[in-house]
């Protein structure tokens, strides 16, 4: 059975859409899970203490080499891929290989987390030191302090600690999945890799070295990407595509050293000021992004990617409320329809101190940290060049290092732009039948209708993977969208941890 | 001889101005100094090794106790002056009766110092543990590793801390002038009254109240200031007014929490970027302030202020080449010419983080510090409410608090403003007889031109004094303008310390 692109009529959709009951294969999953509960919580929390911040390479290390234990308990033979040099955070990779197979598939989580500011997370909190809360903190959640090890878990709880969410929940869904299928009697249907990368956060700077050199053992058809949250109403997602990211470093510079506010204020420039002034021309009130050319090139989604998109907007008012918004940033448009369109977002911004610490000084620099998301038909390199073409036509002087005593004094407004590794969009047609069949295999695992969404609005680097492989990519994530990624007190719900295991079950098994 | 404004002619000016040989008296104040170098240094650097922030009320108590000592040790009958609670920061006065004196003059300078955050200043330098350096860290000074008590003291070095240069200097300035000169057979010509505030930096919330309460004890016809820098050039000043000052916290807020900034990006609206277009929207990038009203009221400069002025802007370029500068804010108009205006100046911003530690968020809140300075005839609470009301033309909801459920509900762009307490401008006319005595008084101690400033860009709360006692009101620093006031590795030179007991003998003999 093929379908095309414009073969696939709403008959199918309906039928895909259809809840499913639980198969005799999910229970066995789920009974499995139910007796190793234990276990599972215990090695989860062991692996999430690794501290995984990529430019930490010794403790990435220590993550390698605890999956690489993991999966070996698991009767995998599992390794290390390597890179060119010792810079590249090494992947770990496993294969299991089925007779009869049509279809491979990658598996891939990532088990390195993002940066840390450990004094951003709340009293007793530890990025490090995984523990249980009863609830998010900001609807009144409470560290539990009560529970030992072999005490009953509240499915209800949430595990705290950098990556608990994003993403070696990932890992615990895919080789838990896996596990618990075959101790159960069960079989893929498909020829299995496991795929775990150490340098996402960071860009994904060497997983094309990595694909290349490790190319037959990375040949596939389909890659499974589980990175990223369910839908805000708890619904399982699908996803198609993905955004790209890049992040732009601003120093702006006044003066040499901090004056004085007052001894030289209205004659000394404040680079605040003016940092402010140049950001604040980039965008406009209604969201819009002003600079020249940003969103030329940009490939609009299809019918049918509207019309999936329609189908799951359905929750954003509550969204807005649990978020404590009145309307998003562009009143009328949905979140998902926002996610056809790039991105210029600020990380953050800083100038000297703020609050209780302020002094009244004219700060010596000001720094902003800028997130450029891309979306498929606009390079990433493109669009960090646009922004930089803003900037000269705002009367700045860009350049890429400190400023030397000749620039200070030859230019009125200088700034330094530091640019990260990034990488373009991705997006799998929602039409290709390997797309059907991850689709309702997802569905057999749920009751409420499985959401299909175009593309994600966050990023991974996936374009890379149809360059070098010649791969599909489809991202199936399991995380609560409300997990905090990215930012302190990252938590992972429990029961969702639970449930990852019957998804990744059932894809290992899709027809 | 009486001066009137008007009647003050060049012939007046040129003799004032006029290069004096060092008196027989400033001799003798040098040598004394030159033989008790030490012990002057000693007593200097135990004084600013005690933490002198505001809240810090045990420690600004062991600086007041200190204080006492000292004057005790030059033989003054010192005593704190307290408010009424002990929320007020006492203030330690001692005053010297001088048989046929026709003025009576308060001595001021205050010994408490701006906030610090330690990890602002550079390696090896702590706010409270003097050390000298050999010059300015950012023309490539080090810290003096060798030298110890009793060796010689070079007096191009600079003395680093906390309050070495705002305000404890202004301390050493009046009590080793007078020592000296009563040590050396001199005697003041004024009553002489010694007045050391506590809290100054927190904008002297109580000076007020202790004026009032112990009104009879600081009866006099004029203060004397100590605070502050001379001018660029090195050259001594005398300054005859002050702007005001009040600073406002601003919050905005965004979602209840960070996000994801792919996951909701063109969806959540962004704090930072949101602030950044307000701060943007009060000031255009010509430097002038476009908040409606700003510039009402204020009182222009009369001609001989202008004069004064004129004469005095000689180093601007050199000033704008040391900072690094290739123009001023407003190209074409003098520091002193931009002191006539009112400020509006961002003292620090942060939302999230920068740099290494930023993380593909969307704060939940982005915050800022602005410092307004107000001059003669702009009443700083009027100015205040005029940036708010800028604020609410801008489609901001101002509160004063963390927003209910209820306000996120109903309004788009949510803003938390906290006022500090403020105060507003004073000026002293030049014209003045006392203000020429005090010219002449500080001429008396050196050959180069003594500069007149009609209003100093910096703040004190000196219109409460006019207000209270009657008493006009004239600011004599002895610090150097590159100390890093209000700012880390803040340091006073030693040199500078040494002319201030010169100048302030000469002060206490004014004609």
């Amino acid at each position: 059975m093929k379908f095309t692109r414009f073969s696939l009529g709403a008959a199918v959709w309906a039928l895909l859409s259809t809840a499913a009951a639980a198969s005799p294969r999910q229970d066995a999953v789920r009974a499995h899970r139910v007796a190793h509960e234990q276990e599972l919580i215990a090695e989860f929390r062991e692996f999430v203490s690794i501290p995984n911040v990529d430019a930490d390479q010794p403790n990435i290390r220590r993550n390698a080499e605890f999956l690489l234990a993991m999966m070996k308990r698991r009767g995998l033979a599992a390794e290390l891929l390597e890179g060119k040099t010792s810079a590249t955070n090494p992947a770990v990779f496993a294969e299991v290989k089925v007779p009869g197979a049509t279809r491979t598939v990658v598996f891939y989580a990532h088990y390195d987390g993002q940066p840390v500011n450990p004094k951003d997370w709340a009293e007793g909190l530890d990025p490090w030191q995984p523990v249980f809360l009863t609830a998010p903190l900001v609807r009144g959640g409470k560290i539990v302090t009560e529970w030992k090890p072999g005490d009953a878990i509240n499915p209800a709880w949430r595990i705290n600690g950098r990556a608990s969410a994003d993403d070696k929940d990932g890992v615990f869904a895919i080789l838990n999945g896996y596990d618990a299928l075959v101790k159960t009697g069960g079989r893929p249907t498909v020829n299995v890799k496991f795929l775990f990368e150490g340098e996402e956060e960071k860009g994904s700077t060497h997983l094309g070295e990595i694909m290349e050199l490790h190319r037959a053992k990375l040949q596939s058809d389909l890659w499974i990407i589980c990175d990223g949250a369910r839908h805000v109403s708890g619904r399982k997602l699908v996803i198609f595509g993905v955004r790209g990211d890049v992040n732009m470093q601003l120093t702006a510079y006044g003066a040499k050293r901090p004056l004085h506010s007052g001894n030289m204020g209205n004659f000394a420039p404040n680079p605040a000021m003016r940092l402010v002034s140049l950001i604040s021309s980039m965008k406009d009130d209604n969201g819009r992004v002003l600079i020249k050319g940003f969103y030329d090139d940009y490939v609009q989604f299809s019918e049918s990617e509207r019309i999936a998109i329609k189908e799951a907007s359905f929750t954003d008012a509550a969204l807005l409320q649990e978020l404590g918004l009145k309307e998003p940033e562009v009143p009328g448009r949905s979140l998902l329809e926002g996610f056809e369109l790039p991105t210029l977002n600020i990380n953050g911004i800083a100038a000297a101190n703020i609050g209780k610490t302020a002094t009244n000084i004219i700060p010596a620099v000001a720094r902003a940290t800028l997130d450029l998301r891309v979306v498929l038909g606009i390079d990433w390199q493109k669009q960090v060049q646009r922004v930089k073409e803003h900037m000269t036509a705002q009367g700045w002087h860009v350049i890429d290092h400190e400023p030397t005593d000749a620039e200070r004094a030859e230019f009125v407004k200088l700034i330094k732009v530091e640019v990260d590794t990034g990488y373009n969009a991705q997006r799998t047609p929602l039409s290709l039948p390997v797309a059907q069949a991850v689709i309702a295999a997802v569905q057999s695992t749920t009751s409420e209708p499985v959401m299909k969404i175009p593309t994600n609005g966050g990023s991974l680097p996936l374009a890379v993977i149809q360059e070098v492989l010649g791969a599909n990519v489809i991202t199936v994530p399991v995380a609560n969208y409300d997990n905090n990624q990215h930012a302190e007190n990252e938590n992972m719900r429990v029961d969702y941890l639970w449930d990852s295991m019957e998804t990744y079950a059932a894809l290992m098994t899709m027809p």
